[in-house]
């Protein structure tokens, strides 16, 4: 085992796959333990004893300065998906004079379903998808919500956050951003930018673990709107069980049901590796690695194109390249020791997470790299 | 400890809150340190090397023979109350014409609160509720889906779900039912009553973990209906990264967003015990030590007043009774190690589960509220 006191990467192991999947940090795994012996000796009585239902608003404030937010503006509950469609319902709803969903052709396909269940609730209601370029000009007053991924699955390409929310804003429109390839890799500015919704996953850069929560975040200045999808959690006073909802005050209206423990303990513990992060320094660093990757890949490896961006701040923190035999090279490179991951037909992705990878291992990774290619 | 190579109860606890949350059997707790170990040491290579994706279509598979279904009818995945909005959205989506959920005053409200997300959502469907005896008569062929909880979450009362199916459909309704109280304690008969849609919770008598996954259930001849929630794990090919949603085939389609694979291991150990269990057999040793409560209780506390049926069959598997201060009965029957529980104002609710109970625990049970009674 190498280098820190927090993720356990075997030695020869260059873990380049945070933009999928986080390791197990230390904290998540003494965390998610904890939650196991709490069911295995308080059984019903962890429900009190060990403040089970505080968990969605507590990770959703450790989560606050991930997000660049109001500590009462997140709570972390149910997946990414279904956290996309309690926004889009809401925001359809104060929107209520328009139908129009506008977003990008590269959007994660999964936020694109979302949208086309909202086609199939209310025939009216329509997706329309431009490319990205063409985003400000296909912003109107009869868009009712933009919604986009911050930082691109494939190639890694950001967004402008700040100017296309305040597009979006000049003309009536709300935006809901999904943040599952920022969130732990990058400053995010949600509050101050005045982001209405907000979602994402914890399970890349957040390192909560295979399909760890969700989160869901809505700004201050709508939390007086009633959740379209009224659930249990939700409730005022869910144990008063009381016939007619009611919402609860702030962020905790979007809560559903039973919130799933096991899986929000290990997220508990892997929050608290950020409490001592600089998310800029975190983010400088990547950038730096990156550069280091990319200048290693153009030196010794020129057969692969580089598909993201050359200039750091128009790229997340993983980095993209395209080679027809890509998935060939993947499976070598992860045959050595080198792992990163494959997007059909011809990508590999290389996930910078200086949480737990340094130049060295950029250095060898490229070297094992410039190996198989031979 | 004591006596049985299951569950790790400890001597002097007497565990009698199965129907709110299950204690964790020694393979639910190995089969989720499996699946930590999993994450550990493959890390992202663990989608494939252990089969994490399989895991909801798996237990769905496990969990047929609970819900007396084909194995191809269920799926583990997201909340109870998710999975309810889910099958709503769609049975409203096969009853078009109809607009109206019918269902009874104590249902529990988690459902009612999605139903009334559907009237959010669309103002011309409408929840109709009446008491539990005027079902049969409000049930017209206006009514687009008969919405009920089959085990009553406060007196354990059972509905008829033969007949109230039966009757539902002469009527062209579609039914729903909500199995939390009934999974895992009596044998059921979904696919041979023809049963629409069915939901419910894992952590009551299935033994989960607390805010284990919930089910859903989907008859076969609904399976060419296209679910209105379109989510990324019910596309016919997810990773092949499709803009336009197609549903996969069957039940998968019920799929939404990454599952949660730390909740679901634990699960996946918990289902196990059931594979040994005979439920005609659990059902019949659950009436019998109901009877001995209620025989000991009648004699020794009449102080109490039964709110369950007499008759066994129309309970579910739990005893409740009330009593002006039932709070401080509960309050002292937990310190001394009788696990009961409190619903307000005036319930103490017995849970029957004879995975982990048995005639001593009764014995000793009432031999405690008797001295608490004093």
């Amino acid at each position: 085992m190498k280098k820190n006191a927090t993720f356990d990467i075997p030695e020869g192991q260059y873990y380049l796959c945070g933009h999928s999947l986080g390791p197990a940090s230390k904290q998540a795994v003494a965390s998610l333990q904890q939650g196991l012996q709490g069911w295995q000796q308080d059984k019903v009585k962890g429900w009190s004893t060990q403040f089970w239902l505080d968990l969605p608003e507590k990770l959703g404030k450790a989560l606050a300065p991930l997000l660049g937010a109001h500590s009462d503006e997140e709570i972390v509950a149910d997946s990414t998906s279904v956290n996309l469609l309690k926004c889009l319902l809401t925001a359809l709803t104060i929107n209520h004079n328009r139908k129009i969903i506008l977003t990008e052709n590269d959007n994660f396909p999964a936020d694109r379903y979302i949208a086309h269940s909202l086609s199939a609730i209310d025939e009216n209601i329509t997706l329309k998808s431009v490319t990205a370029p063409e985003l400000v000009d296909a912003l109107d007053d009869s868009v009712a919500v933009l919604m986009l991924t911050h930082v691109n699955y494939r190639n890694a390409s950001q967004h402008d956050m700040a100017m296309l929310t305040q597009k979006a804003h000049a003309l009536g429109v709300i935006v809901v951003w999904d943040l599952s390839h920022s969130v732990g890799a990058m400053p995010l500015h949600c509050s101050l930018l005045g982001v209405d919704f907000a979602v994402g996953c914890t399970y890349k850069y957040v390192n909560g673990g295979p399909g760890s929560p969700g989160f869901i975040y809505v700004a201050r200045k709508h939390h007086n709107q009633t959740p379209v999808i009224k659930g249990w959690m939700g409730h005022i006073s869910p144990f008063a069980f009381a016939q007619v909802y009611q919402k609860a005050a702030g962020i905790k209206a979007y809560l559903t049901g039973t919130p799933s423990i096991l899986s929000l303990k290990a997220l508990e513990g892997a929050l608290a590796v950020f409490r001592d992060v600089d998310l800029e320094q975190l983010r400088e660093k990547s950038m730096v690695l990156s550069q280091q990757l990319i200048d290693n890949i153009d030196s010794c490896v020129p057969q692969l194109t580089l598909v993201s961006s050359r200039d750091p701040r128009a790229r997340g923190s993983h980095v993209a390249y395209s080679h027809p035999f890509a998935d060939k090279i993947v499976t070598d490179l992860i045959a050595n020791g080198v792992i990163v991951d494959y997007r059909a037909p011809d990508l590999i992705r290389f996930g910078i997470a200086p949480l737990y990878i340094d130049g060295h291992d950029i250095e060898k990774a490229v070297q094992i790299l410039v190996k198989s290619m031979c």
